[in-house]
This record gives structure tokens, sequence and C-alpha cells, in this order.
């Protein structure tokens, strides 16, 4: 018999807050780049080609003393049936007993750890006086985005949004973000403390919608697409000296988000060489023959690490291109798990 | 958000019944012979060779309607902390959807999938007129073969029990039971019911304990062995014309409990023909070139649909070498959620 906590996506959110889970994804990368951590196989199977799939990605992440998996489940049929097209489930393990701990829904995880990522970029290869972020896709991602790479950054004074599909789309969020940033971050810190105060400034950046991309790049340190594009919206011309990228939306063949050619000249990082190769932003620019596997500089951990060093001056262009990794699920997991606990949320239930 | 039933061993218990898994287990074997179900990779980690490890199974049942995984956890050094060596733990999808339905504990319904699978293999290939039953191994696993195979045959009258390691334990199980199949078996159906009389009667068998394994042997229609050895406990010469084995406990590399040779004039199925040459009974046969791949007639899902024969006569030796697969744990999984929220047992959580 164990007790297991059950965390739906409400005891999630208010448990998690983005600064500790920008901590903990980057020890996670640490522990990948030391081998104290291991992905095992992902299994994918596609129920109808186009229209249903899904996937399972799990691993052991050894000082965290944890393994588990997250299964996540696409049925594009789903919203005739007033259900979400998506469907998470993380189930975490105490590796020191093998028994389950911890069932979570995956969604609101996956918001935090991808925006930890891309903001995690920003943090170990931007500039370190970066005022001007990019916001490239203003989807469910875009407000996660944000709101870790200005908590992760100091000097952030404008953010602007941009999105290649949908107008109203970057507006409404240009209009909502203040707000959903107090509500959904800001909210998780004790209110007079020098941690809130200082988030609150951070989060009291301008806010711009922006339709010349072109403009808009020429004027950005840090860049972030997080976009389902399967060609480049941003051309290496529009890119002012020493600007980042933190490239998000691709984890799928043939998806791509910023010129190949941008590689060329910069220095790339990535999550995981493998997967990136395969899915990421790099797929492209390898396939072209544009940069080599080599070019690669590292995985991020490295840089986390120390074994590696990031941006060399305030001109040179970086990447860093995130797939996502099922580490960064769990580790996460655990970090809610632990929260919940303290807090009395959640439900525990006898298995 | 969905609503995800969890079922701990304790609820299981109460809503499983035998009969019910054997017709379950039938239709696994079906499907899986006709290509309507899908065993994914298995992913096997240790942690410590030798004293530590996992493995997720996991496939897809489209009868059934789900798809899921198990994941079993061994932990050699629990018992010093009081805990179980092993934790199994099932995950349960609805594939019409992709939404989580299901958390269960693994063990019980590990227990009944195999018993199940025993007894099928006595339904399909032992003589109709068959009254002993040999019982190697007197472990955990073993009432469960019993309560099944007398279940699944009609004139079963004698259960013998035999134990290599202990002696004690055969008969602690021959003096309990009775009590057991009672308890834990007959009690799942309604008093004064046809169904209930017709398997009090069958559970009325007589029940010995044995010590002379040639006797033993050489007076069975049916031997079911379930014992973690590494060397044939039973010899060639001891078998009697028309006998059937249902073998149980190999599902590891070097595991074997019947002599080699018994293969090479037997009728040989299997349930899944890839893990069985691999960690099945019939691997060192196939090891010492005492049979070859293409002399396993089938697996036994082609027995079940009729696109095979079974014995051909009744002097016929047959022997089933069942593995265990995922399958046969997600669809009774699956019986005891649907037999749960009809009896209103479980616990229902938000996820």
């Amino acid at each position: 018999m164990s007790k297991v906590m059950v965390l739906n996506q409400k005891a999630i959110e208010e448990v998690l807050d983005m600064k500790q889970v920008i901590e903990v994804i980057e020890k996670v990368y640490l522990s990948k780049s030391t081998d104290s951590a291991v992905v095992w196989p992902m299994i994918f199977y596609e129920f109808e080609p186009g229209n249903a799939d899904m996937d399972i990605k799990s691993g052991y992440l050894k000082e965290n003393e944890i393994y588990g998996l997250k299964l996540v489940s696409w049925f594009s049929e789903n919203g005739k049936k007033e259900l979400p097209l998506l469907y998470g489930t993380t189930l975490v393990f105490d590796s020191n007993t093998g028994a389950p701990i911890g069932l979570l829904d995956a969604e609101y995880i996956t918001g935090m750890r991808t925006g930890a990522a891309g903001a995690i970029g920003a943090k170990y290869l931007a500039r370190k006086d970066s005022e001007n972020l990019l916001m490239i896709g203003a989807g469910h991602q875009a407000t996660f985005q944000i709101a870790a790479t200005l908590i992760a950054m100091d000097n952030i004074n404008t953010v602007r949004i941009y999105d290649a599909m949908d107008l109203d789309k970057a507006k409404s969020l240009s209009s909502s973000l203040k707000e959903k940033l107090t509500e959904k971050f800001l909210s998780r810190y004790e209110k007079g403390t020098e941690l809130y105060d200082s988030i609150a400034k951070k989060f009291d950046a301008n806010v711009e919608v922006v339709t010349d991309i072109k403009e808009a790049v020429g004027k950005s340190d840090i860049i972030i697409t997080a976009t389902p594009s399967r060609k480049p919206m941003i051309m290496k011309e529009w890119v002012k000296k020493g600007t980042h990228f933190s490239c998000v939306g691709s984890d799928m063949e043939g998806k791509q988000e910023i010129d190949e050619n941008i590689f060329k000249s910069a220095r790339v990082y990535v999550d995981d060489i493998v997967q990136a190769i395969k899915v990421g932003e790099v797929e492209i620019p390898i396939k072209k023959g544009i940069v080599e596997k080599k070019d690669i500089i590292a995985e991020i951990g490295e840089l986390v690490a120390g074994y590696t060093s990031g941006r060399n001056s305030d001109d040179d262009i970086t990447i860093y291109d995130t797939t996502g990794i099922a580490l960064q699920d769990l580790a996460t997991s655990k970090l809610a798990l632990d929260l919940a606990k303290e807090k009395g949320l959640g439900v525990e239930v006898d298995l």
C-alpha cells in the first residue's frame, strides 16, 4: 500500500512559482550534463496518423530521488466532444524504494518548465544588459516565457509581442499581460517582501504589440519563439549584433521558426543534442548543411556546470534550441508534490 | 480535467471474480492474434544491477477501448525497511479521447491474470476429462492457478501440491486451500445461484501434498509450474501420455521448470512468440537445439480464434508457455474499473 498524492491543475497552479521552477530546471540541466540523470527511450504511437497519437517520455533523476514518466495524448477530434485536444499525465516514483508517490496533471507543469527553459537560455546566453524582449507567438506558452524571462533577467524594460497568424491574439495578450503576470505569477510571492517587490518591478516593463516584425527584430536583445511554424519568420539580415534567441517552438521534424542562415555565425546551444538534431530548431540548418553537429557548442547543462563558455562578446549572436525533456517534467512534478505536502493541498489516495 | 478512478488492492479484490477474468484474458489473446492489440516496446532499467530495477510495459487494446502501461519496480533492500520488494502500478487511458481513466495497484491483478493464463492453457489444450491437477510451487501464485484451473475445467477431482524448496509451504497451502478458495474466489458469486453451486462443487476437489514428485507427475493430467526455478524439476520419463503443462514461472532468461526433452515430442503453444523465446520456458529447449522456433505451433490467441488446432489425440503432450503480457494487465484493469464504477467502489479523483 502506498500513499499517492494526486495533483490536478488547480492544485499545481497554487503551489508552483516560476522562480523556483527556473532553479529546478537549471539543476535538471546540470544533472543531465553530469550523468546523474537518465532519459529512457520514448514510446510513440499513432492511433490515426495525423489525427490521434500518444507518447510516453520517461527517465530517472538521481539527485531528485525520483523516476517516472509523462504520457501525452493528442486527439484532434476532441474539440467536437468539448474535450481538450491534449491530455498530459505524469506518474512519479521514489527512487529509494520504487513506491509510486504522485499522479499529476501535466499541462500546467509543461507550461512552467517550458517557460523556465526559454528563460534559462536567456539567463546564460543573452547580454546581461538586455532591455528589449521580443515574444514571437502569442499562444498559451507566451505568458510563461515572458514571466520566466522577466524573472530571470534584470534589465528588461520592454516586451514586444508578435503573432504572425493572429494579430488579435497578440493584442489581447498585450492588453491582459500585466493582469496575467500579477495573477498567475506575482501572486505566488508574499506581498511586502523584497522578492515580491523585485518581481513586481520586473513585471512593470512596457508591453507593445508589434506588426512590423523586421523593425521589432532589429530593436531586440532577446527573441523567444514559441509558435507551431514550419517556415522561418525571422530573416538573418534583420538581426542586430548581440541578439539572443531562445527557440522553443520546434519540437517535431519539419518545424522551423528562424532563418537557418542565422545559425552560420551564431553560438548554438541545445537542451539535448540527439533530440535537438532530430526535431529541434537546429534540425533544418543541419539538414541543409548550413551547420554540422560539431558546430553545436554544447548542451546547456554543460554551460550551467561551467564546463564551457557562453557568449564571448557583446556582439555574439547566441541561440538556445530547447525541445523539452521528460526530466524537466519529473523534477517540476516533484517540486509541486513537495510544496503541496507542505501546504496541505492535493488529494492523497491509498494505492 | 479528467475523472480518474483510483483502485487499490482492497477495492480490486472486492470487484474481480476469476471467471470474468478468464473470459477477459481469452479475449485479449484473441485480440492479439487478430491484430487489434499492440504491444509497445518495453523499457527496462537497472538502478543497481541485481538489487533494484524497474520496467514499463505498455500497449493498446482496440476492442477494450483502452491503452496504458504497467510500471513494476523491484527494490531488494525494501525488506529491511518493512516495505514490499515489488510495487506495480497501472495507468489506463480511454482510447476514444486520450483521457486518463484509472490508476490501479497492479499486484492482485497480476495474480488474477496470471492464474487465468495458466487455466486458459489447460482449457484449450488439456484433455476435457482431466481429473488430476498437479501444482508445482506453493507460492503466492499457486492459489490463483488452482482457482482458475478448477473454474476453467469440468472434471478435476484431485489437486496435488508440490514445492521443491519448502515442503512446509506446500503443507500450509494444502491445509488452507479450501478456505482460501472460498474466501477469495467463491465468495465473489451469489449464494444459491447455479454458478455459485457449480464453482463450489469444483472447489470441493481433494487436496493432497506431494513429496514424491516422480510419482505425482505420473498420475497427473494437468501440471502447472509456477516457481522461480532455474533447473528442470520434472523429467521426461515421468510424464504420462496425454499430459498438459502450463508453464507459468519462466519469465526471465535462464529460468527453467521442466526437462527440455519434453518439448521434443510435445505440441507447444506460447502467449507471445518473441517474448517466450527470449525469456519463457521454451528459451532453453531452443538454445539447446531440442526444438526450433518453427516447432512452436502457435500463439494461444490463434488457438482461441480457431486458426489452428490444439491437441490432436488423447495421447498428445501439450505445453502452454506463458510469460505474461501487459495487455492482460490492462484488460483486467479495465474490468476492475468498470465493476468498481458499478458497485460504487474505489476513489474518484479530479485530475
